[in-house]
């Protein structure tokens, strides 16, 4: 059995249609708890739920009538019912762009969206997984809220923890950039540096939930690593939602864990079932950075195993050396026709900038790559320009403002009509 | 006549019920057009509706059924009817709060509310109003969108340009932080450094739009003001909405120019008389900084004219020592039974923590004043706990970063439980 809290797991726990976790590899079954791997064979668990009692246009009719945030989808969701009611920072229904600048630019005539989770309460894709890890943190009686992180996810769970009321103690490495420790330090929970690299800070927190001194506290991307993931299907919810209820052709999304594509499959998946979308082929494509990409590597080579890297990217958001999810990325990827695709640092900027300048919209390092990875496809004929395609924003370019520092004024000039003549600015 | 550029305002343009512009001053009107001020008496035109043509009832159901941004209440805007279908950058509709935490560490206890604008697209009401001014230089013919800005406008402008395809030019001070450069920069637009400050880059916009050399510049906060002002209509709009189509008793706005709370009263009368609140009694209060409260103490010796500051505050974006609308709010406190105060840098940098702490809300300095200016109200006896409040946050931390620099760390620790335990962080 997976590392445990001394949180009891026998009462039945409301998290609405999850009526179980299951193993990804070999399908056992336990009940609802903050366990993370199973202890048949250690594959990951995942939510199993029981949507048998839904008719699909009575629950299409229920969501379109809920609150314009990831509640709307709560039926589907490991939540309780009334979680809409209850004080968490409601992320989601974030904007899905009609990108048409972006497409004339990239050769798309099949119709180019954006969706921009840069919209989400502390900007970035992070605010959906947490609001779920809360949840089950509630319902089994967590007291803290934590995480391992170097970013987005500090912030996104000093956030909500403060909102909902609980403790949070956030560990990061002692060394990060000021200005990432100020975003997280500010709501005001514990934020402890630790001695050593996110490794030292990762294999800390596992030490600390087998132990003692840790009862009582959630791990978003640990113990409740199951409850966690299912945030990212809100994504692929919204994007089909917003097409007026019609999978896109393709779907370009980040790969850092991989656990967000695997998600995002999952919940595309679900729409089919529920009939709630048309049953047909999309196609979903993977992306990295070239300093980080295993599992583009693995993909380009036709392995099945992902071999681990150390990252050296800009992209932090995105650099996980030995991405958990990678094989079923892989999986993924060939199941649908997709691909899986890299870029350079130096292409990540240029698309950052190109998204900006054609649709006003500033990401982070992991929009530039998505849009990086998207041109690229286009150019080797991987990803079809006449189809509709969607490509994802997870985070906010005021978070990695350093990969576009070279960015400044066109012009100086003094205050004066002849000055800016001389300057060739005018009409 | 006001400075005005060559581009004809005798065609009729269709800018929705917007009829005419209207002189705040004196009532004279005169047609649609890029001019800010009345060539009678030299006062500041304002947009005049016909709002006739609307039945109460219609017309909720009519805004309750449109799009989850500010074009929900286009038909109270000066904006065409299919705006939505235009591409920008659909700010608004941002999230209400309700701030029980909050509530409870300042006493409030008829309910407390932050009207939270960081969720905009680039993260500050800003894009609210720029939206409203492109729709005019649409209308107008304009090919460059353009301001004079030291922040939160050169990114809003910027990104609405490139998104509507518009060339922008926004002017900035030439010695701005290289963050603030670098945000307004990013959309591709041009950057232009002016050599002097703030006060000298205002100056050269005005003699540039009396100059043929600005022919089909729009300056959103210039020619198009009484357009781009009208956006923050909204922000009453959807508060009003947000509780149910009903007045809250209290409203703490931050004063810049003046000109949104100004235009947030305007919205509150225009529901008022369409009918789709209940008529009955509201206050409004303004909020300042100490280091730039030339409104506030105006309203405290009881003046009617406001002697203009040097500002020297942390609260940059509110730093207008000379505001337009000045006299207007005062008027709007006094006659509404409200009240304008001011707080110094230190209890702004402790509202913007408290607020972080209580409700996850990241604030820019404007956020913790309005916070800071609740407390201070409160204290004092000049807003009533027991009654509805809702405080405005109208920027975004990530942008203000410095005033918080010194939030840091709680702990630093080896990689092991030893260590974890020393620092006193078990559980």
């Amino acid at each position: 059995m997976a590392a445990q809290t001394a949180v009891s797991t026998t009462n039945p726990v409301d998290l609405g249609s999850a009526a179980a976790l299951s193993c990804r590899e070999c399908g056992h079954r336990v009940p609802l708890g903050p366990v993370f791997a199973c202890e048949e064979c250690f594959g990951p668990l995942e939510i199993a739920y029981d949507f048998s009692q839904y008719e699909t246009e009575e629950l299409r009719k229920r969501i379109e009538a809920g609150p314009a945030n990831i509640w709307r989808y709560a039926p589907l969701l490991p939540v309780p019912a009334d979680v809409a009611t209850k004080p968490n920072l409601n992320p989601g229904w974030t904007h899905l762009v009609k990108a048409d600048n972006l497409a004339r630019e990239l050769g798309v005539t099949g119709g180019l969206y954006v969706k921009d989770d840069s919209g989400n309460p502390t900007h970035s894709f992070k605010d959906r997984v947490v609001a779920q890890a809360l949840e089950a943190a509630r319902a089994f009686g967590f007291t803290t809220l934590s995480c391992s992180s170097t970013g987005n996810l500090a912030g996104a769970v000093g956030a909500a923890a403060a909102r909902a009321g609980l403790r949070s103690c956030v560990f990061i490495p002692h060394d990060l950039e000021q200005g990432k420790v100020v975003m997280a330090a500010v709501y005001g929970g514990e934020l402890v540096g630790i001695e050593g690299n996110y490794d030292d800070v990762n294999r800390f927190c596992s030490e600390l939930i087998g132990d003692p001194a840790g009862d009582g506290w959630g791990f978003v991307n640990v113990n409740l690593r199951p409850y966690y993931a299912e945030g990212s299907k809100t994504l692929a919810y919204e994007i089909c939602e917003q097409l007026g209820w019609r999978l896109p052709d393709q779907l370009v999304v980040p790969i850092a864990s991989g656990s967000q594509l695997t998600k995002i499959d999952k919940g595309l998946q679900e729409l089919i079932k529920l009939g709630l979308v048309e049953d047909r082929p999309y196609k979903i494509f993977g992306a990295q950075a070239e300093g980080c990409s295993p599992v583009s590597v693995a993909y380009k080579a036709g392995h099945d195993v992902v071999r681990p890297q150390k990252p050296n990217t800009i992209a932090k958001s995105l650099a996980i050396g030995n991405p958990a999810d990678g094989p079923y990325v892989l999986d993924i990827a060939r199941r649908t026709g997709g691909a899986v695709e890299d870029v350079t640092d130096e292409q990540i900027v240029d698309a950052i900038k190109l998204l900006a300048r054609t649709e006003g919209i500033f990401a982070e390092t992991a929009g530039g790559v998505t849009v990086g990875v998207t041109r690229k496809l286009i150019e080797n004929g991987l990803l079809d320009p006449a189809l509709t395609t969607v490509v994802l924003n997870t985070g906010d370019g005021l978070k990695t403002l350093d990969a576009v520092a070279g960015t400044g004024l066109t012009a100086t000039i003094r205050p004066n009509l002849d000055s800016f003549r001389e300057a060739g600015l005018a009409s």
